[in-house]
């Protein structure tokens, strides 16, 4: 099972405190270009895998979604998501990913936010979603981008003219990176870009769409730190058809 | 027209010198990986853009292809490639790839090694190679990793254990890179990974493969100063169908 950090006490709380936790939708700034990515929700069948809080199974029911599942693994996420959401529309389903049965095309629309890079087996839970999706369904993810996952010891330094820069190392070496972010060892999961692409088209995927996402000078301008995010994409968005 | 960087006497004496020049393809560290996408020539009208020295065009002859023609901008290569081949199959020709005609559906595969990044209006390009090319015709090409042509100033750095690392910057920012390699003032065009990939799926490509390359163990093994190039893809090989 993939480790469930997000029902670590001190992870939760500090997840919890996060813009994207207490904004939702709009506290995420990659948001904006991964629902550029999405199809028309009105009448679509959709499934969240990550689903969190359930910022996203809330928002695709104002765009029209007609059934909506959302799954996660962590208790204390799910919680929060039902104690917020009063839609009969929208079901959420504590699962884990990594064994995951899903009914045969069954989704119009599968998404997935910043979860898929703490999967051990991503072929399997791709399969799954390609066969849980209709022909011409769709499926619109985003991780943390592989050159963010690489190094072991992520971070910027700064070149002789003092110019941020993030040092790569270990990037085509995948499997588990240990890191401290808001707790001590989240395991995440580096693949190269690559094998994220390659991992769709071998389980027939047919790729519409990719964006290693950077902050727009718009978003700059009002969010001045995050100019950095420009030397180097955070985010992979991805867009694939079954 | 691009920078016909290859007619430079200075880089092109350095050019002549390199191990891929002097040994053909199997010089070249990330042949078999690009071999391995390409596929069975026997009977196949091969396009080779960015031809150089000829050793590709040779190469496809000898698997059985039964048309090729190759492409350059350099005159010195031309003239190379020219009387070092002997065989009426195999055309030469000079040609801007940046303002390149091309007859419709004329070709089973296109290849290119490492020419592509020169290019600055690649969508152009591009979408006359999907003119080119016969229906499920294959288009197989590699270029220099986005990552290796992202930094302004490209090189290894150290951290604090000594290991080696790439710093990263300036990825977001899409467009010429001037460098000294072999010569000073070389012009590449940098372009996001992403960029690549919806270029090519813009124009009409169907993506069915895609590598970031690094050394395979046995590589290293044989040539341990290879090692290094396991920290951070050095090529990006794809391969499309029309």
């Amino acid at each position: 099972m993939t480790q469930n950090i997000y029902d670590d006490e001190e992870f939760f709380a500090g997840y919890s405190r996060l813009p994207r936790s207490l904004e939702g939708l709009d506290g995420a700034p990659e948001w904006p270009a991964l629902q550029a990515l999405l199809p028309d929700l009105r009448g679509r069948r959709v499934l969240d895998l990550g689903c969190g809080f359930g910022w996203f199974c809330r928002w695709a029911r104002n765009q029209g979604a007609v059934h909506i599942e959302g799954i996660d693994v962590s208790e204390k996420m799910l919680a929060r998501a039902r104690a917020t959401t009063a839609d009969a529309t929208i079901n959420y389903i504590r699962a884990d990913l990594e064994r995951l049965a899903l009914p045969a095309s069954s989704f119009d629309v599968v998404y997935s936010s910043l979860a898929l890079h703490y999967i051990v087996d991503l072929e399997r839970l791709l399969s799954k979603v390609r066969q849980t999706l209709v022909q011409n369904g769709s499926l619109v993810f985003s991780v943390e981008h592989p050159i963010f996952t690489a190094p072991a010891l992520p971070g910027w330094s700064s070149d002789g003219a003092g110019r941020k820069a993030w040092p790569i190392s270990g990037y085509l070496d995948e499997g588990p990176r240990s890191t401290d972010w808001l707790t001590k060892g989240v395991i995440k999961h580096h693949r190269t870009l690559a094998t994220y692409i390659n991992l769709l088209l071998g389980v027939g995927f047919t790729l519409t769409h990719i964006e290693e996402w950077g902050p727009s000078a718009q978003q700059i301008r009002a969010r001045p730190q995050l100019e950095i995010e420009h030397e180097r994409p955070a985010f992979l968005l991805v867009a694939a058809r079954r």
